[in-house]
């Protein structure tokens, strides 16, 4: 697994290039947080709210659990699937997954808003392919 | 990718040689399922519960959503990570995975659990190693 040093490449990412017309799971690893993000829950109920926007999606549900000493999970259930983000603020460490399943997507618009937002100094994002059957990505689904 | 032909081999695993010791992320596809089931978010909310007691892990929170004119996300909060579920009836598809940080894990017990009571009749099951600093796993957290 290569870990990559931060850099701000938020602004680099183009809307149009990175449209996901694919069902993608996301796996970061972030190094070298804040460590004072990463304890704070309401921060990151927000963050993750914003993530999930920044990918397209719209966020259905939130939870999220405070630890003690420590350390925070905050999950959003999306019409599109998920993301969740577990912290453990002591070693200054975070992992991530946004799952994401339909079109328009851009889950690496969030990945590299969560790099940033959490001032990760490192980071490995591995990104995997689904593979749902093909009729998946012509339901359309209503939200009730 | 490899697909595999839906086996009973829950009662095979010995919950001894199965111990996890790591962080682990499973990604499991679920293909020719039972679509009444997955259409089911009472069922499934009750399945993701069994499952993580399975897996040993500890249900701090857990919701769902029912969409239209089918399909369910549910997600289980544990206190070792989650387990997510999502389903596509119409394809007799659902999308699984299992996140698990901490000793004495059995995310493959929950898995298989699921293949079974699902009536999976093809799989894949992808089993990622995460990748958080040793100290992790020295931690101890109490939940409040």
């Amino acid at each position: 697994m290569e870990i990559y040093k931060k850099k701000p490449i938020l602004s680099s990412f183009s809307h149009d290039q990175k449209l996901s017309h694919q069902s993608k799971h996301l796996l970061l690893e972030l190094y070298g947080c804040d460590c004072e993000k990463l304890n704070d829950e309401s921060f990151l109920r927000c963050t993750l709210n914003r993530a999930a926007k920044l990918a397209n999606a719209t966020v259905l549900n939130l939870i999220s659990n405070k630890f003690e000493p420590q350390g925070v999970t905050a999950i959003a259930l999306l019409a599109e699937s998920h993301i969740s983000i577990h912290t453990w603020p002591e070693s200054s460490y975070s992992a991530v997954d946004i799952f994401t399943c339909g079109q328009n997507m851009l889950p690496e618009i969030a990945s590299q808003y969560l790099i940033e937002i959490l001032r990760a100094e490192e980071y490995s994002l591995r990104v995997i392919d689904r593979n749902p059957p093909a009729a998946v990505f012509k339901q359309i689904r209503k939200i009730i």
